[in-house]
């Protein structure tokens, strides 16, 4: 499973596979994944890069919201962010986005991401909390038609 | 010059530096750097991706507040990033942040991102405009002393 | 119960009294309350004003964020709001500010707003959707140990 | 000039009135306008209530967009306001706003809050700084042609 989800990640967004996430889930309705905190998403002092955290919310809520708006090109327009708890190197660490408004041309997605309570597997630690706004109506390139079909190949509809 | 961009790049911001940022001015008032879009800084629509500029604005961010904050630790609270024009592969962009607030506890920084227009050298393109809020009385842990000491190495005070 | 409602926020906040708000439940917990929308909250084009959106958002959070601290001074240092969908003269519209994140220096607080679809009372539209980051360790000043006591007298604890 | 900034206030935008804000400068490239701090528009601690910053933020990046629209419908997507610095009761408060971005579909404005330092008055002191995002090609609703008319009436275009 990590192998399919390397491969998948890899395919539909290098950055995101760059700094060590697996995709999962990938619906309209949710998008999901995980990463296991190595040196390549760290800062300086050795925790989670809060710039790590904010690409992976945009990557997961740009998917989601291309694949709500029926296959559209989708544009972020706002990125808002807030780091509430560090993560360590060695942490796993998970993220779900799942959307807040799905309008004809503005969408809204809240990701969350948190790690387990190594005290408690029950309790869920938040280590972010963010809302994507894009845009959704816009024409598609010709030279970036593959970007629906990669997204269609992984996805659940 | 860019090789040494590289290696400063590199040892003080490794997703940085994976997604092909170079690192030039390092300073308490001003944190500068330039990125050649290439396929590892981009989103499927073959733009800069949204999360790489997010990222790129936490870390120049992070770096100048710790050096304005007189190298204590320092932790992203909220990240705010406003997408205004896309760039794309092949183009080189530009970024810069500056402090607009640096108080005991809190820093405000804005980091602006820019590209030159092909058709007048003179007109700058903007490409995102973000707002990072920071925290900065933050004890230094023990394993973490040498980020300190690496920024040291390449700032200019 | 309006007319209580009306006095306790015409007590704890001013600007939110003048825009037609009334206050609900006040606890660590969760802040509500509700609005008609009349000419006193609306921009020109006759739907409720973003701003008075916003004006809310922060003042629910900070409400919240009093409590939650355990009544220390706070004091607002971000605001986010998303805007999904408009509401307009007559609506009445319900907002929930509840804590994300209590820790002993920074809080964070999301702040919803909705009103019922009036084609099926059980559904809610979301209208707005906020986070309010703020710093809660600050000593209070002597010219307003009023506002701890006031919040006392109408809040649950 | 007081008394027609009061009487334009009130005119073109009923909550900023209410909370004691007057307009000044009203042009596609800028909007401007001062508020004496009173207790209309302050908190509990007697400063100036960070939701009345961000009231002021919404409605001057909104009718600036909606100048630099050509006069179409605007409807405010984002705010996100930064707080850095507190005004209290009696102090003089100067805001502005100009545009960052000004597309077909979107615009991004950004608004600036200041005091004047008490100790030297060439220094500007800044309250707080907003990003706003609005969405600009929204047909207009036949009750509420009047909105351009009296801002029509007010603008230096």
């Amino acid at each position: 499973m990590d192998s399919a989800s390397d491969q998948k990640t890899a395919t539909l967004d290098p950055p995101l596979h760059a700094i060590g996430f697996k995709i999962d889930d990938l619906s309209p309705q949710k998008v999901t994944g995980r990463l296991l905190v190595s040196s390549k998403a760290c800062q300086p002092f050795k925790v989670l890069h809060g710039g790590v955290s904010a690409l992976i919310a945009e990557a997961l809520a740009s998917m989601g919201a291309h694949m709500a708006s029926g296959w559209k090109r989708v544009a972020g327009l706002q990125l808002s962010i807030n780091h509430l708890r560090r993560a360590e190197m060695g942490d796993l660490v998970f993220a779900e986005a799942t959307p807040i408004h799905v309008g004809g041309t503005i969408q809204v997605w809240e990701v969350k991401m948190w790690k387990i309570d190594p005290s408690n597997s029950e309790t869920r630690l938040n280590i972010s909390s963010s809302r994507v706004t894009l845009i959704s109506n816009l024409p598609i390139p010709n030279d970036a038609k593959d970007a629906a079909q990669n997204l269609k190949k992984y996805a659940k509809l």
